[in-house]
């Protein structure tokens, strides 16, 4: 056989429940193509792994490793926020991974990774060109927060959907229970960045016509109304005697003014400012705000990492959707598309809805970031409409188990055993 | 047939993910029991619905109820902390309830609740005898604290401690594979009140040995040194590169000086105290003290109701021990007993643990709270011993997934008739 050119795959930023059964997908349809691939390269840390030559070879991984990735949550090889910055910014940084490339002659570039990441594989591949370096770079779309152009949806956003919905259909029953003698408004925060995806998919969990719990979902997309807030509360207690309430994390970042009042501004106990996280500012502050002006019981619950490894309750359908995304990015590489995704495309049956592979030019991807449309927002913007109900309910479909053992889920070893390297060190620049 | 007399059941204090199913288990009794039952009452907010004679008349429910019950997380005829009061204190409220008690020809009451309600069940035992009234007091252990006396376990606590050491152990995943270049710790708080029992649960993430995440959990039963807290924090972030903490809510309940610093006191953004709540104290606390002294990005996570209502993830052990303690209180009842719980003893055998149903008189549950033993906490005061892991293990075995239908939980409907009032309305006094 004929000397074969090798495949670098990398995961980057947050990470989902999962971005690994991409990880899979790969995998699978590269042995498939053991004519045409050489080894397959997993970065350690994802782009870092590149620059800093450390890379995994998982053609040394056991037949079993498919199915160790495909239930595994978190990112196997490890994930990174690194900023590479631009190659007109620092060249150095991409002078370093075209000389990793060329030393390991990887001729196909996976990035699995959101919009900005997507950014990122473009000016990977602009570098390669002007270096005159032979270079196929396919992206692979992951976000839990589904704010990606370019895709149906974001494998990731499926499960976390699913997590989301199940979860406030259960506490919202315990609240239900127990609002006669304990708390009656109970506020959960979910993730999302800047966009009102996961708070909307909390609504699968009222009937079918939008009754019943939650209550009220908060988006970022809508400016706070802190009176009309407080009037719904009061007025969904006096009508069922609870409310259960749902907020996106994003909610503080377009609204200034509860920015500036939440406690994660305020100066901590210790006299420093507050960590300037996402998670965790709206629901405690909203708990406060009720407590105070409605002299109501509350709680609240901050999910945080836990809604977005959440692998136990994934969704079937998004766990296929990236495993596919990941086969296909292979074979796009292997057809000799470059700057292109692996996105989903709808089409809607007459039984079931199902998502086929849509490649979309890398350009109309990157750095570019989806909230939700108008008309997915009810009128009075504490609801989903049926549109948007319709788009979101496929999506959480089947419930993909991984095996247990001894009472907890039981993952497969990885040998994860490193390619040698062939470079000497590099320190990276960060942008 | 001659007309039998009727059982009353109630469900009292925080529910759990199965207190349903010592509904269903009481269900299933009864109808076995025909020639001796007759109808089944159940009070609509546990307690108040005895007060105020309102009650769900369960033996007109189809025969998909218990079904329907057994997979119900909540409370499915609404719980209560009514603060009822003593008989010497309160006896209006005790000679209502025999009132009621006698109208409905309710002979057996059967209370479903943690040790604070087992007080309230030898109260109402109390009353009964010294009003001459006969009626067979039974209980039915619950909480999710674990923290009751007369049992191996309370039913509640096994599946919340799968849904803690699951998701704990996905959670660490995610910061693992992200801490090069983004979160390096993660605080997750648990519930449990003034025990440590769901955080020591958490443990069961780890190895066999008590090695790998979670590193370091906070028990209320250990007092809370900063130092030294931070210092392991630091050695584990230096061995590691991120370090996972699971700590109780009821971390700063033992902890003065927590408390004192705390954010949940500290008057908040409308001037007023903050919400006294256990739960979303400790964990932002300890995220900001971890911030600002040792300077690296941290996240928490607060599940709050969220993990006492996990039904989707529920140990298949802690819900079939809910049913036959239901059940066993019934056939208690029916033998004549009075004062006593349906309690679980742990029965080791070659091949696996298993749990039997063990009388235990109510004198001895009542008002007492059961922390976690020294000899089950680790010497340095971070985690469990290989005997605390023993015991808990066989708690979390078994996945007890309800049907999902479209995507989402699939709950059974139930009728929910009542039975007619007899006497005129109460107004209870509290307590």
């Amino acid at each position: 056989m004929p000397r074969r050119p090798n495949l670098f795959y990398a995961q980057s930023g947050g990470v989902t429940a999962v971005i690994n059964a991409s990880a899979a997908g790969v995998l699978a349809a590269a042995r498939r193509h053991r004519d045409a691939i050489g080894h397959v390269y997993a970065g350690e840390n994802g782009i870092l792994g590149l620059l800093e030559e450390s890379l995994f070879d998982l053609s040394r991984e056991p037949a079993s490793a498919v199915e160790a990735l495909r239930r595994l949550p978190g990112s196997a090889f490890g994930s990174s926020r690194y900023p590479l910055g631009t190659p007109a910014s620092h060249p150095q940084n991409y002078a370093r991974l075209i000389d990793v490339l060329r030393a390991h002659d990887i001729r196909w570039f996976l990035y699995n990774g959101g919009g900005g990441s997507a950014g990122t594989a473009l000016h990977m591949a602009s570098a390669a060109r002007a270096a005159g370096y032979p270079l196929s770079v396919i992206h692979i779309p992951k976000t839990v927060d589904n704010d990606m152009a370019g895709t149906d949806f974001a494998p990731g956003f499926g499960s976390v959907a699913k997590y989301t919905a199940v979860s406030v259909r259960e506490a919202a029953l315990d609240v239900a229970s127990m609002r006669r003698t304990s708390t009656q408004v109970f506020v959960m925060e979910v993730m999302g960045r800047h966009a009102g995806w996961i708070a909307a998919a909390s609504a699968l969990a009222q009937d079918g016509d939008g009754q019943g719990a939650p209550h009220l979902i908060l988006f970022p997309e809508v400016p706070f109304d802190e009176a009309g807030f407080l009037a719904k509360v009061e007025a969904t207690l006096a009508r069922e005697g609870y409310c259960v309430i749902v907020t996106a994390e994003g909610l503080a970042i377009h609204n200034p003014a509860l920015q500036a009042q939440g406690p994660d501004t305020a100066a901590d106990a210790h006299g420093k400012d507050r960590l300037n996280v996402h998670t965790g500012k709206a629901a405690p502050y909203l708990a406060d705000l009720i407590h105070c002006r409605l002299g109501v019981r509350c709680h609240y619950s901050v999910s945080d990492y836990l809604q977005r490894s959440a692998r136990h309750i994934a969704s079937t359908v998004d766990v296929d959707a990236a495993f596919r995304c990941g086969e296909a990015a292979v074979e796009l590489a292997l057809a000799g598309e470059d700057r292109v995704m692996a996105g989903l495309r709808r089409v809607t049956g007459a039984r079931r809805v199902r998502f086929e592979i849509a490649p979309a030019p890398l350009a109309r991807v990157a750095a570019r970031e989806v909230t939700l449309p108008r008309n997915f927002i009810s009128r009075d913007g504490y609801g989903i409409t049926a549109r948007c109900r319709a788009y979101l309910l496929p999506l959480i479909q089947g419930e993909d188990y991984p095996p247990f053992q001894a009472g907890l889920p039981r993952y497969l070893p990885l040998r994860m055993e490193k390619a040698a390297r062939r470079l000497s060190p590099f320190a990276p620049a960060a942008d």
